[in-house]
């Protein structure tokens, strides 16, 4: 959960902020006891505090995923937390500086083209929904690649009835922890090399999971459902 | 959260549920919806349903826990699914038993043959623990895949020396919670299907999950970059 800027100054009551985003003042207190929102950026006093702008927008952004998505608490928490997580240490942080730029213009350059855009026919709200969970509007040749899978998916009567998008927070919650952790990781054992060497690498390591995580992630969808077929023997 | 024997017929109404253990029904409602409590075992109409006597304590067992112990949500929760990890309710069980067994032979056979068996060079010691991790040793052509997979990266100059294979658990955990949860996903979604249909769908979903988890973790993988990046330019 990312504080609050502190460009403008705090002056909104909780009751403003319930008013003007229609969540009760209860579930504000909820949320910021859960963790979803951060305390408040200002108190003058034991029941005294002022909120921002920014704070209303992020309880609507929390809204949206709970109150139109239905998604738990705790993947909202992780996806919030993922906006402005500090994963490195100041060593791993430094070798990202150094060889992150080099590496992201070589991911970029050695892409294959963007598929022809695929629609998955999303509605505004799945739209506004992929992006509160950040897949969406950043890179249009990421977005593409993922509409595409996500129209084949429609294409082979996977469609959002069966398969409704709230189920990506998943996805986002577990491979974003996942993402960190393989960067972390990595810094971790570059340790020592120069920063064309870490560039070089970082790009191979990168072509060369996505196939290991794709192979892991299936063996295991396999185990856990034969864990759960072999349970029927034993009951 | 292990689903209430059957032994006893649910016959407790959830304001029954609420007076006997002392937690309000709106509170009760919430355990079930975060998934601290199963759903309930009898249903008998949109609003009407039936609990039973285990139902009761595993209530009092959440309460205990939140409300002595002070334990978050999700805390309790890794805590009871440890304890019998019986991630699916009666329903969802009943359509894995069906087209559990049909879905893997199927699978099994549209697989593409193995690739010829790469050589990753691993120590007794490493295979020890591929197979504690519970990533080699079952099917011989997933075996296959996993270590051609390594072989290829240890020609790509990332051999164990930079990505030691304990990194490999981190995959494990996070893509094993992943399986876990897309089954129940699944599951839930797939109700009222009869089980050819839910055979087909399932496969369907293997085949196209996959490049759609390659997708959204590469994408994810380059979000933490950026962020990381992003950073330097707003200290």
């Amino acid at each position: 959960v990312t504080a609050p800027k502190e460009k403008a100054r705090p002056t909104l009551r909780i009751g403003d902020l319930a008013e003007q985003s229609g969540v009760p003042i209860a579930t504000i207190k909820y949320y910021i006891r859960e963790g979803l929102l951060p305390p408040p950026p200002m108190k003058t006093g034991r029941t005294m505090a002022y909120y921002d702008e920014d704070y209303l927008e992020q309880l609507r952004v929390v809204r949206r995923l709970r109150e139109e998505h239905f998604l738990p608490v705790r993947v909202i928490k992780t996806i919030l937390e993922e906006r402005g997580a500090a994963p490195l240490d100041a060593h791993a942080r430094a070798l990202v500086l150094s060889a992150g730029p080099g590496f992201l213009a070589r991911v970029q350059a050695e892409r294959a083209p963007a598929p022809p855009a695929a629609d998955p026919n999303l509605t505004p709200d799945e739209r506004t929904l992929l992006e509160d969970l950040g897949l969406l509007g950043g890179d249009a040749d990421e977005d593409a690649e993922l509409l595409g899978a996500m129209a084949a998916m429609e294409q082979a009567g996977l469609g959002r009835d069966r398969f409704p998008l709230e189920g990506l927070g998943h996805y986002v919650e577990l491979l974003g922890e996942l993402a960190r952790r393989e960067l972390r990781h990595f810094a971790q054992h570059a340790e020592g090399l120069d920063s064309a060497t870490v560039e070089t690498l970082a790009a191979r390591a990168f072509a060369l999971t996505a196939p290991l995580v794709a192979i892991i992630h299936k063996k295991l969808v396999l185990r856990t459902l034969r864990a759960e077929l072999a349970r029927k023997e034993t009951p």
